[in-house]
């Protein structure tokens, strides 16, 4: 494995799935989060060292394609590389593979490191880019971005409270829980019969503890929903699914 | 290990702990039933076969006792042992290990099966008990119950909708979200500072998909605090909870 990969393996299990056991989008989001902590940790870049620069990471955009979510009780790999940075992006890819080394799922991030004096963009420290062995570049990969909302399309929109445990130890939400208020708006028996395949997702401004939340949703076609999370009229989430039937 | 014990390894992480770095109640009850339906498996009672049988187990009281949470990465033992049964209801005990075997948590509850033909409660069918090996008993160790709530310290109130990510298998709510809102009714702040140390919880009714439920949180004094979750007039959890400030 090159120096900026990492894997692990992990097992399925039933709070980690919905109702008809399979992994759920936000939980594919909390176990590639996870693999690349658990890299960071081996290069001896944990979060406690990442603060004490005085920043802490903030993903921006991810690109996630889904052949299948695994079910309870299925072994998977979960796989990261820090592939490509510059002075205030990194590019990281992720794999879901099964135990045979198929894929079930390829995600790409963009991330940034935020200030905690400035809460801005700050440049990327040297010294916890170093450690992966990536080299910078120009220019980065652009990821495929959601979709304009289709402001004819008919929307439905349900309010959310942040919780307490929906914050992480950034004290915004945890991206994971931006996936329950999305897909909440759409019907349970939909839910049971598709899963997402391609979902574009772009963080626009952080949630906070308290914040009172609309979760807005339109189909713009029958395989696609465009999806967008306000804090009163500033928009804090933009992302398009597509669908297909589960098999 | 007794016939009836079953115990397996687990390491905390990100995605299971507070933005305080500690597990939080809500897992610590899912990684309990997690153990014993990892004993299940072992034993070939899978939830498939139970439910061939006509009926679904559900849990009717937790009695908790938490010395300590456990934080990221650590390295945890969880434990279960089918202690005792009658016709109706089945005793189970549960245990949260650090690596050196000192108890972190230990765990009571009392468990019945549901028919799915009547939505009631139905004799345990003898197959699904006879393999843990462990005897029928006439009698069976009471759990400690919720206070009767102190109708004159101040409550606070909130609203919750139940979400379609918030319901198992079973088609009703995810015990562990109960604990999501009646946790959620106590400020954050003092959510940080305190740990709960012993937890009473009863389950009156099922809460499904769509129903909107109310949280309820009453301080009878400053370590305990008294909970109610309530569907229109109608008790779904009763619960009390001692604190003490985190150390």
């Amino acid at each position: 494995m090159a120096q900026n990969e990492f894997s692990e393996p992990h097992r399925v299990v039933y709070y980690e799935t919905d109702d008809t056991g399979h992994l759920t989008l936000a939980m594919l989001i909390n176990l590639f989060v996870l693999v690349s902590e658990d890299q960071n940790a081996a290069l001896k870049l944990t979060t406690d060292y990442i603060h004490s620069l005085g920043v802490g990471w903030v993903v921006t955009q991810y690109h996630l394609q889904v052949d299948r979510f695994p079910e309870i009780g299925d072994q998977v790999t979960l796989k990261t590389r820090a592939t490509a940075f510059n002075k205030y992006f990194a590019y990281r890819e992720y794999w879901l593979l099964d135990t045979e080394g198929k894929q079930l799922a390829y995600g790409e991030g963009i991330w940034v490191t935020m200030s905690y004096a400035t809460r801005k963009i700050a440049t990327i420290p040297a010294a916890i880019m170093v450690p992966y062995g990536t080299e910078p570049v120009k220019r980065l990969p652009r990821l495929l971005r959601p979709e304009k909302v289709d402001e004819t399309a008919t929307s439905v929109a349900k309010p959310y409270t942040v919780r307490y445990f929906d914050i992480d130890e950034n004290g915004h939400v945890n991206n994971a829980h931006y996936f329950d208020w999305m897909l909440d708006t759409l019907p349970a028996e939909w839910l049971r019969q598709h899963q997402a395949v391609d979902v574009r997702i772009r963080f626009e401004n952080e949630v906070k503890y308290g914040h009172q939340v609309t979760s807005e949703v339109a189909h713009s076609n029958a395989a696609t929903t465009q999806h967008t999370v306000k804090i009163g009229a500033t928009t804090a989430v933009l992302a398009t699914i597509d669908w297909q039937p589960r098999r």
